[in-house]
């Protein structure tokens, strides 16, 4: 059994966008990836809409079990800081209105499950979603690896029962044999 | 011929709504208003639910020509604007689905419109718009009277070509009769 988890990095000038399947032996594989664009030059309206009919596409096509966004703060980049939260609300209302449960991770959770440390720089992220999902490429631009490495992060962590969801069951409970699979992972992934 | 204009009044515990049709000599009248409130208590995709089925609602039950929304600063207080920003895109993006152009007010520039102040505080917005809409009682709570303003903001300043638009034709061109209409609409508002 698998879980497919949409992970969103949330952007109005670059949107990643990664589905990822993990299976119970916490092995990930690549579902899809992509990126959706707008220009400063359009109309606000016109931007936050092409983001939206995306997501909208996005879940229709490939039905997650979940959707993981990066969790948003106020303080950081003023200029980009109100756009990327204007998308992140369309994205959990989107997930919201079809019952798929949402779960906010922070940067730094997604640098610290991947990589091992909550300080990785970007190209290290991508360097370990390449390899954590077998690719034969890094995935670009760097958002597009970020949604991906989102959609890995929530499917470990909600594995170790550590995840931050928003919603639904699933994610709060941490059994001893959950406990036990969190640990296995973490000493993984100090071995790589 | 007069225009139809929804005012939002974005947040995440109180989202205030109101519609109000203004006329050619720009007489106004509220068709609705109220409040879609969500508590902190449920989780924030619950929440954005909420909020988006409420927009949807409004906007299918009384077909706005346009929908003023007010603008969201980074500046402001940092524990609820990121909710604010969150429930803007949301209906920035409903309204963009529906064909419906969005126009983005500040608040100091809504209490000019309305009061003639900038800096006018919430109980003089609050009395003007009950006075302008010639209503009975004042529309409570503040979010639904900042909502009706922002919707008399739009109209006034459309017709005086000062909208700042984010989408649609109709408001970036200033014809000499705007001009004049503009200047006896401040001269109105200076009377009051």
């Amino acid at each position: 059994m698998s879980l497919r988890v949409l992970g969103v990095d949330p952007g109005l000038t670059r949107c990643g966008l990664g589905v990822v399947d993990v299976a119970g032996d916490r092995r990930a594989t690549m579902v899809d990836v992509g990126v959706v664009g707008t220009s400063a030059d359009q109309p606000l309206d016109a931007r936050l809409l092409v983001v939206a009919n995306a997501i909208d596409d996005w879940l229709d096509r490939h039905h997650p079990d979940v959707v993981a966004v990066e969790r948003v703060f106020a303080q950081q980049n003023v200029s980009t800081v109100m756009g990327v939260a204007q998308v992140s609300g369309i994205v959990i209302a989107a997930a919201a209105r079809r019952g798929i449960p949402v779960a906010l991770h922070t940067p730094s959770e997604v640098k610290a499950a991947v990589t091992g440390s909550g300080r990785a720089n970007k190209e290290a992220v991508t360097k370990l979603v390449t390899k954590i999902l077998r690719l034969q490429e890094a995935p670009r631009p760097a958002d597009a690896a970020d949604a991906l490495a989102l959609a890995i992060t929530h499917a470990w962590r909600a594995g170790s029962g550590a995840a931050v969801a928003t919603s639904g069951p699933g994610t709060a409970a941490l059994t001893p044999a959950q406990k036990a699979w969190a640990e296995a992972e973490a000493r993984a992934r100090r071995g790589r």
